[in-house]
């Protein structure tokens, strides 16, 4: 059987944890995936531990026990952190964006896996002290973020569906009013979609007045799970007072200025501080 | 500044390309990130091409010129595709999945992240040759599948919409007949989503009679690009004269038999050849 070297071993391992972070990994499997000691598996993790520290990528961490093993819990640094949250704004504030009646085009930003990526890193990075089960969004754009965050917790992700469809078998819908266009609409998912008693992590693109976030919230409670947060890339200003509290922004949208053709919006401040 | 040992620029080098495979990164980028000089870097970028080729796990690919870099470009072994293909059967398989009316719920397979990166580790594997510009699906289940693809092709992916939506400015729209249900369905993109000229891969989760997959080249038509291939998950047996050539499925699906309660799904076996 091959032997590989230490700097191989420590490449081939900084790959995994990267490509599946928050996934326990047993010295097991690593043992057999390297065909190495496990005192050898052992030393390379303390090397990896060092690096992950030392680039501020997150954590190495060690679970002892039956299920233990390693696992990379990645967050960001505040610099890193900043560093996206600037350039995100730089993106969401180009004056093309502005389409007739006021809206903003967003679609490109979140069909770039890219950008995807680097939102899902901040909220992972936010929320890496809650147990999640489930990442959950309502469809279409919020999907990308969806998986992208799930991805990065190694759990799996929901939609709701604006409609019914047979293939989901039975379904539990509720109606909610929109709150920026004021009309009733309907919100449907699958009742195998979550298990009771679950704890869920709610994303979404876009919050103006939280209809649809208190819409999914309200959903979650006939599912009898718990939220354990709100994430939106994008929240306005106004209004000030939202249907939901306790929702976490990534920029603020204040103004959108049709005639200047001006978009003003900022990263959201608490998360630039410790 | 830093100073970093072989070792962690190792392990940070493989966290990078394994995050953005398909990405060029400048020797500049990576000099000043570590901290070293480009001669230093040039040794650790052979130590990984070594690693990257011994552990199977692509390529480590050296552009010269003025946009030149490195890149990752990531493909699966014959084993492995085997392994993923296999391991997916068995899950598409589970009796449970069997809905009243012959039906397949498969919608914790596409919302599980570490399944649809193995899907999308075998569409890239097999694309890998080709200059592809977007990922292109259609709502909502093809969805996780194409962002996925697009992250290891660090390109940007397009979703066609089943409706217009105000946000998304002027569309272009075509009328389609779906295969299995003959009924008369609309899709919806942007105007703006594509470029005239460019090369597109559609992926989708499932294919019956391939009205879909037929509608999406109509309209890419619309939009002046050209498809460099038609990757789906799923595609069944029966009938075998679909509405378009030239496909790629991942799995076959035989059969659902719901008073026997079986599935028969298997690899496409085209996958499993070199």
């Amino acid at each position: 059987m091959q032997k590989f070297r230490r700097n191989q071993r420590i490449g081939a391992l900084m790959k995994i944890f990267a490509e599946r972070p928050n996934h326990v990994f047993s010295y097991n499997y690593f043992s057999e995936l390297f065909n190495a000691a496990k005192s050898t598996i052992s030393e390379d993790i303390v090397i990896i531990k060092e690096l992950v520290k030392k680039f501020e990528y997150g954590n190495i961490e060690t679970i002892s026990g039956a299920a233990g093993g390693v696992v990379f819990v990645p967050y960001l640094s505040l610099k890193e952190t900043e560093e996206i949250l600037t350039r995100l704004c730089s993106i969401f504030s180009q004056k093309d964006r502005i389409i007739p009646g006021g809206y903003m085009y967003m679609t490109d930003i979140f069909n770039n896996p890219y950008i995807v990526t680097n939102i899902a890193k901040v909220i992972v990075s936010n929320f890496r002290n809650k147990k999640i089960d489930y990442v959950v969004t309502v469809e279409t754009k919020g999907i990308p973020i969806a998986i992208m965050t799930a991805q990065k917790l190694d759990i799996p992700f929901v939609v709701i569906r604006r409609n019914n469809k047979v293939t989901e078998g039975a379904t539990l819908s509720i109606n909610y009013v929109s709150g920026s266009s004021e009309k009733i609409q309907t919100m449907s998912l699958s009742r195998k979609a979550l298990k009771e008693g679950s704890k869920v992590l709610i994303v979404d693109d876009f919050m103006k007045g939280g209809g649809t976030a208190k819409g999914i919230t309200d959903l979650m409670e006939e599912f009898r799970v718990k939220v354990e947060g709100i994430a939106v890339v994008v929240s306005t200003k106004n209004p000030m007072n939202k249907l939901i509290e306790n929702y976490l922004p990534l920029l603020i949208l204040e103004d959108i200025n049709e005639q200047k053709q001006t978009i003003r919006i900022k990263p959201n401040s608490r998360l630039l501080k410790i």
